[in-house]
C-alpha cells in the first residue's frame, strides 16, 4: 500500500522544483562590514571566487549567493550565526560540496558558510583510537593521518579526496565500509555544534559509552545542516588491518550474485569488509569515458569483495576456500584477486569511479534506494522496461551488503518528459517494498518533497517541531531536508 | 576543571533524594473503570500483585503505585496514554524492572505501564538478520529464538533472563558484546513509539540505511521512557559465530592487564568479542556468597576474553599464539581456556554474577563510570584510600574494551556518612578526567541531578526543551533522567 504524500504550497505539480524564496533579509553593506571585521581576508564577495561554491558537483543545482565566509574557529562560526540570526539572514553551511542532492549549495542568496579552513586535527589517542578534529578536515587527509599511526577511518567513500568530515557527519554518509564498521550513528562519539542563534553546544565527548541524558549529537547527524553547524567531531577509528585482500568477480545473473553474497558472509565472516557490485552497463561507461580496463571476462554483473583482517595467512586461506567454492559451483564465472596495494587500488577504482564515468554521459537522474537486498536489482530491470527508449542508459551499482542500490538514468540533456516517467514511479515502487527513497545521500533540495514515501506524516510533523525548536527563524540551510509544507 | 552543577529547587543539599511530588491527578474510580474496560483482567490493583512492580531489583527504591496496566497491543498503549495525558495522570513505563538507577519503578503513585504481555516476535528475515518484535520480549527468549535460526542478538547482559528488549533500547543498554557489535544506536534499525498524548509514531523500518529526514528513533533510545513508550523494535542481528572460545586469565597488576588488552587487540583483532575484568575482591564475593570456584590461581585481577569467529581452526590458532605471547612475557600469571558450551558458560558466569554476589553484602552503592581506559582502576584504588575503614568493600569490574568501570562500594546497611564521603567525590573525580558518570545504566531517579558533571548546562537545557515538546504535561516517567530544575 502506498504511503500518502501530502505536498502542499504548489509543490504538488513539481515536487522537485525549487520553492519560492522565503522572506529572509538581504545582505547589506553593514553586514559585509561586520563579516570583514570578523573574518578579514576570509569574507569572499568576488563572483568568480564564489562561482564554484554556488554550484553543486554534478552541476545540476545553482544558487546566487554573493557572500562566502571562511571561519577558522568555532567562536567565529558562533559570531557569524548570532549575527545572521539577529538579522534574519539565511545561511548555507558547506563542506567539500560533494553532495548529490543539492544540499550543500544555496538555493537563492543564502550566505555560504564554508568549513574549508577548519581543517585541524585536535587530538588523537592511539590507545583508544579516538580522533577529535575540526569539521573541515578532508576525509582522505584524515585517512592518511591515521594510516601513519596504524589506524583507519571507519568510513570511506568515492568523494574522499574532497568531502569534509563535518559534511560526512551532517549527511550521515554511508560509503564502502559500513558493512564492517557500522554507521556514523555508532562511530561518532561526540560533536561540537553551533546552533542557529550562535550558542555553542559542546558534546565533544571521547567516550565509547555515555548514558547521561538524551544523546543530542544524534539530532545533528544526518540533518544536513538544518539544525546546527557541526564544527568539530570525535570519532572512533578502527585499527589498520594487517592484511587486506580484494577479489574482483563476475556473475552471470543477479540471483547468482546474491547466492555469492550469502556464501561470502558465511565463509569470510568477520573479515568481510565490503561487498559491492556494478552491472555491465557501468563497466561499459568506465571503459568508454575513463579508459579503464576490465580485468576479467565480460559478465552481466561485477562484484568487489574486500577482506580486512589481522592475520594474512588466515585471511588468504578463507578467501581461497571461498573462491574455490563459488568457482566450482559456477556462481562466479571469472575473477581476479589482489593483495598488493597498487592492484587493490586499481580494482577499487573500477567501483569508485562509476559516478564519475556517469557525469560524461550528459544529464544523470540519480536515485539512492534502500530495499530488501533480494529486490535491489529488480528495480533496475523494471525501470529499463518502464522507460524503454526514453532513457539513454539505466544502470545499477551499489552496496549489496547494505541493501543499497544506486540507480542512475542518463539522458543527453535535462529531459522533463523522461523525469515525469521516472518520478514518482521510482518512489512509488520503493515505497511499495518499504524501502527508503534516500539510503545515504540525504534529501537536500532535490528529494525534500518525497519524504512522505519513506516516513509517515506524524514523523514529518515531529521533524518540523524539532526544526522550529532549534532554528525558529529557519535560517539554517532553508529549503533542504524538510518538505515545503513544513518550512 | 570541574563542570558546574547548578542544582536548584532544594536539591543542592541532597541531589540523590526523591523530589517533591508534582501536581499530577490521582487515579479515580472512573479512571479504573476506563482501564478495566480497555484491559479486562489486565488492570491490576491488588497490592500484593503490585508489590514487586513497585520496588526495584536492588530493593533500593520503592514507589506506591496502586495500578499496574498490562497492555498487549500498541493500540492499547495508545489509548492508555491518551487517557492519562487528558487526565494528567503520571505513568511509569516498566520492562523487566532490572534497571540499577531507579528508572523503572514509580516514585510516588504513577500508573505502572508494563510491557510484559507485549512479547511477540513480529517478523524475522533470515537473509538480512533483521528481527522485529514487540517491546516486552525478554532478551534471553529472543536469543534462544535466534540461535535456532543461526543468528544471535547484538547485545548480551547479565540481566538477560528478565530484561525486556524495549527496556534495553529505552536505556541504551551496553553489556558484554558492545566491543564487537557496537551500540544500539547503530544496531536498532527501527522503533514504534507511543507518544505522551497517545499518538503512534511508526518508525519501524527494517533497512540498514535510511537518510530521509531526522532520525527520530534516536530520541527514544536511551531516554528512559521519558519521551515516549517504545512498543516495538527492529534490530540487526549478527550471524551466530561458528566458533566461540573463552579464556579466563589472571594478571598481577592493572598495568599488565592493560598491556594484555593491547596485545589482545593486535593479535585477536576481528575475532575479539569481549574483554572483561574483575578484581580479587569480586572473586572473594563470588566464592563467599555464590560458592563459585576460582578456576585458576589467585590473582589481583581476572580477565574474561571471548573470541567469536567463522573458522574454529583459525580462531584457536590466533588464541593460542596470543596466550603463548602473554604467558611467556609474564603479562598473565595463569589461565584456562574453554571451547565447549558448558565450560564457556561456567567461565562467563563468574563475570556475570558479580552483581548478584554484591547484593548479599548488605547495601551497595553502585557507580557506572566511563573513563579513558588507562584511568579506570585508578578510581577504585583512589576510592579505597579515600574511604578507608568506612566502606566494607570497594570493588571494581567491568568492560575494559569500552573504558567502562563498575565501581561498587558496600556497607552493612544504608549509611549516610559513607554516602557523603562517596558523593560528590566520585562524580568530581570522573568529571575531572572527562568521564561519564553513567556509562550504560542511565540516570533514572538516582543520578538525575548529577547530569551536570557530564553534560554542559546548554545541553541539559536543550534536553528540557525536547521533553517539553514531546511531553508537555510531563506525564511520562516523571522525576527521571532530567534534573529537578528541569522538570
Amino acid at each position: 500500500p502506498l504511503k500518502p504524500h501530502p505536498q502542499r504550497n504548489g509543490s504538488e505539480r513539481n515536487p522537485g522544483a525549487a520553492p519560492p524564496r522565503l522572506p529572509f533579509s538581504r545582505v547589506t553593506r553593514e553586514d559585509l562590514a561586520f563579516f570583514r571585521t570578523l573574518l578579514p581576508g576570509r569574507t569572499i564577495t568576488d563572483p568568480d571566487l564564489l562561482k564554484s561554491s554556488n554550484v553543486d558537483w554534478l552541476k545540476t543545482v545553482e544558487g546566487n549567493s554573493e557572500v562566502l565566509l571562511r571561519p577558522k574557529t568555532t567562536e567565529e562560526v558562533s559570531q557569524i550565526l548570532r549575527h545572521c540570526n539577529e538579522r534574519n539572514l539565511a545561511v548555507c553551511p558547506q563542506g567539500g560540496n560533494t553532495g548529490l542532492v543539492g544540499g550543500s549549495v544555496p538555493v537563492f542568496d543564502e550566505i555560504i558558510l564554508s568549513t574549508s579552513l577548519m581543517n585541524q586535527v585536535i587530538t588523537f589517542d592511539n590507545i583508544s583510537g579516538i580522533l577529535t578534529c575540526q569539521a573541515g578536515c578532508v576525509l582522505e587527509n584524515l585517512s592518511n593521518y591515521l594510516e601513519e599511526r596504524d589506524f583507519i577511518m571507519p568510513l570511506d567513500l568515492g568523494a574522499k579526496g574532497s568531502c569534509h568530515i563535518g559534511g560526512n557527519v551532517s549527511t550521515n554518509a554511508g560509503g564502502l565500509r559500513l558493512l564492517r564498521y557500522g554507521s556514523l550513528r555508532g562511530t561518532v562519539l561526540g560533536l561540537e555544534v553551533v546552533l542557529a542563534d550562535g550558542r555553542i553546544l559542546n558534546c565533544l565527548a571521547t567516550l565509547r559509552k555515555d548514558n547521561t541524558g538524551y544523546d543530542l549529537k544524534q539530532l545533528f547527524i544526518g540533518s544536513e545542516g538544518t539544525l546546527g553547524v557541526i564544527t568539530a567531531v570525535s570519532i572512533l577509528c578502527p585499527r589498520k588491518p594487517k592484511a587486506v585482500n580484494v577479489a574482483f568477480l563476475g556473475c552471470s545473473s543477479f540471483q547468482q550474485l546474491l547466492e555469492t553474497f550469502q556464501c561470502c558472509r558465511g565463509m569470510l565472516g568477520e573479515i568481510l569488509s565490503a561487498f559491492e557490485f556494478f552491472d555491465a552497463s557501468c563497466m561499459s561507461l568506465l571503459e568508454k569515458h575513463l579508459k579503464l580496463t576490465n580485468p576479467i571476462t565480460e559478465s552481466p554483473f561485477y562484484i568487489v569483495i574486500e577482506t580486512a583482517g589481522s592475520n594474512a595467512t588466515h585471511d588468504e586461506e578463507k578467501l581461497h576456500k571461498f573462491l574455490e567454492e563459488v568457482m566450482t559451483s559456477s556462481l562466479v564465472t571469472d575473477g581476479t584477486v589482489a593483495t598488493e596495494a597498487t592492484k587493490i587500488k586499481a580494482l577499487w577504482s573500477l567501483r569508485e569511479r562509476v559516478t564519475e564515468a556517469l557525469t560524461h554521459e550528459g544529464y544523470t537522474y540519480k536515485y539512492d534506494i534502500s530495499l530488501p537486498v533480494e529486490k535491489i536489482y529488480d528495480l533496475v530491470q523494471d525501470m529499463r522496461g518502464h522507460l524503454g527508449d526514453m532513457a539513454k542508459n539505466v544502470v545499477g551499482y551499489g552496496h549489496v551488503g547494505d541493501g543499497n542500490l544506486h540507480l542512475n538514468i542518463t539522458s543527453p540533456s535535462k529531459d522533463p518528459a523522461l523525469l515525469a516517467a521516472i518520478e514518482p514511479y521510482v518512489y512509488e515502487w520503493t515505497s511499495e517494498w518499504k524501502g527508503s527513497i534516500s539510503a545515504e545521500h540525504g534529501l537536500g533540495l532535490k528529494k525534500r518533497n518525497y519524504i512522505y514515501y519513506s516516513k509517515p506524516s506524524e514523523a514529518v510533523a515531529l521533524m518540523g517541531s524539532i526544526k522550529a525548536m532549534l532554528d525558529p527563524k529557519g535560517i539554517l540551510n532553508p529549503y533542504k531536508t524538510l518538505p515545503d509544507n513544513i518550512h
